[in-house]
């Protein structure tokens, strides 16, 4: 990531205000992906008319995913959250990165169900990998939380069963569990899987280690990047692909985010971006192409959609 | 670090061999720095002539200071190992990482004593901070170790009296502890001081998470590099001469690493640099300068220079 002069795209980024602007964009696309926090809602509003836009599309026979890089959720347990908000959200339309490092896992890796797995995460990914039938070592597992004595570190040795190393947002992280990871990876074919690789993780309008803080030990240590199946990476849209079977060209992600979002849509080779202003990205930055990327549309925000429905 | 092509010194690296050649070198220096594994000893046998070596330098009148990137030990805490492995070592010759950070703090930051440290470390940088006169928040406090549970972590404030962060290997790292540091680094003018940047630990001939490894969430959360004070980074060299006063020119580094020992006292602008060949370094990589980095000699152990004594 850096702000490296890159050239604009033949067409610069258009901005949708218009009626009939909007419904020959939805016309595009057959599936719309999500970035929800400043896109769907703001901390703990929805942002208006959000919700009379999703039904739109539904209605429309759109298929709507909503990705998020938490990790530390599993699909089931995000529906209150968009209840909460005043949104109906079906959990299949839900994919946290928790998820998508499963399904990555599973459809993309297709490492057998049944494999060991060593996890430094929380209960979102262990319950993904264990509904897909994985065994679990570590994850939220309550012993493996607990303070270790120094002298227990040197039984540590690498399981060769154990196929994948799979690293996500963990509060409660160790050194027990950074250096089991780090042993299970010397173990030759072992995958490194990271849910997402955010640096930080934003709670109570404050900062705190994100899945990417977690990972950089490992990643030191082993000399290697892991997978990172969360935006910006397409091993994202790798894996909801492996399980929803999108068209990429008919499809369109939206965000408020030109590094993360965005960058996720043009890197997957989407056939549509839009940008909103209800988040992070401001308008001077979606024109200018800030961090070298640049977005298709852009709006003021998801709820002008409905604009779509005006004759 | 790289395998770039660096242009060989004028002069490649000398071998030492002859008596001759052993007592000029030994007359162009007042003080010799010593890592100690490879070096000193291997494993847990003394490389053989060594203690005889270094009382004939003491003999000699030149002053020997042992730099180790251990940071969990302090000066005191070392002396039992060395007299273990039948070598006699006052403290005052011991220069661990841990007492090299609170050297820079104290001669080189002059940051005041009495002032309020964070500390994420174990009782080597803990007890060597305390000796000075810092208040150490958080380091191998047993409190500071226990599990948290996760609605604990919102009361985590930045404190405006924390004048530095100090990072070196800590076995009980948790959430926590990162989540304290990072809050403390966003005061205006908090340090950010690393004991030393080694990604790995050996222990019980494997390899566990290092200091380094321990820093890299910090550093990337914050987005800047703390100055660490371990081998090969100069401002191990600013402490030492903080407190021991010794003429660079006149200073020789002997160690069994070009990456790190070599590397520290072509870095700090030693007038000389001895690789052995009793550790990690072959004597192919001397002499074509692997990691572009050249010893200004070498020699087949630490052992060899009892020569010097014959006529």
């Amino acid at each position: 990531m850096s702000d490296s002069v890159v050239p604009p795209p033949a067409q610069p980024p258009v901005k949708l205000e218009t009626p009939q602007q909007f419904r020959e964009f939805i016309d595009q696309f057959d599936t719309f992906l999500f970035d929800c926090d400043g896109v769907l809602w703001s901390g703990s509003q929805q942002i208006p008319h959000v919700g009379e836009v999703l039904n739109y599309l539904r209605d429309l026979g759109k298929s709507l995913i909503f990705v998020t890089n938490n990790s530390t959720a599993s699909r089931q347990s995000y529906v209150p959250k968009f209840e909460k908000l005043g949104l109906s959200v079906d959990p299949s339309e839900v994919f946290p990165s928790s998820y998508s490092a499963a399904c990555y896992i599973s459809t993309v890796l297709q490492i057998p169900t049944g494999s060991k797995l060593f996890v430094i995460g929380e209960s979102g990914i262990t319950s993904e990998l264990t509904d897909l039938g994985y065994i679990v070592l570590g994850g939220d597992n309550e012993e493996d939380r607990r303070a270790w004595h120094d002298e227990e570190y040197d039984a540590i040795v690498p399981d060769g069963d154990v196929k994948a190393v799979v690293v996500g947002l963990d509060r409660h992280i160790n050194y027990a569990k950074l250096a089991r990871g780090y042993h299970h990876l010397q173990v030759p074919g072992c995958h490194f899987i990271a849910t997402n690789t955010d640096a930080t993780y934003p709670s109570s309008r404050k900062l705190f280690p994100g899945a990417g803080s977690i990972l950089a030990p490992l990643e030191l240590m082993v000399g290697r990047k892991a997978v990172s199946c969360g935006k910006p990476h397409p091993a994202m849209m790798d894996a909801i692909e492996g399980v929803r079977g999108v068209d990429r060209a008919r499809t369109c992600m939206v965000g408020d985010r030109l590094d993360t979002d965005v960058k996720f849509g043009v890197d997957s080779g989407l056939g549509g971006t839009l940008a909103v202003l209800t988040g992070v990205v401001k308008e001077e930055e979606i024109v200018s192409g800030r961090f070298g990327v640049w977005s298709k549309y852009y709006a003021e925000s998801l709820g002008e959609l409905i604009k779509a429905k005006q004759q």
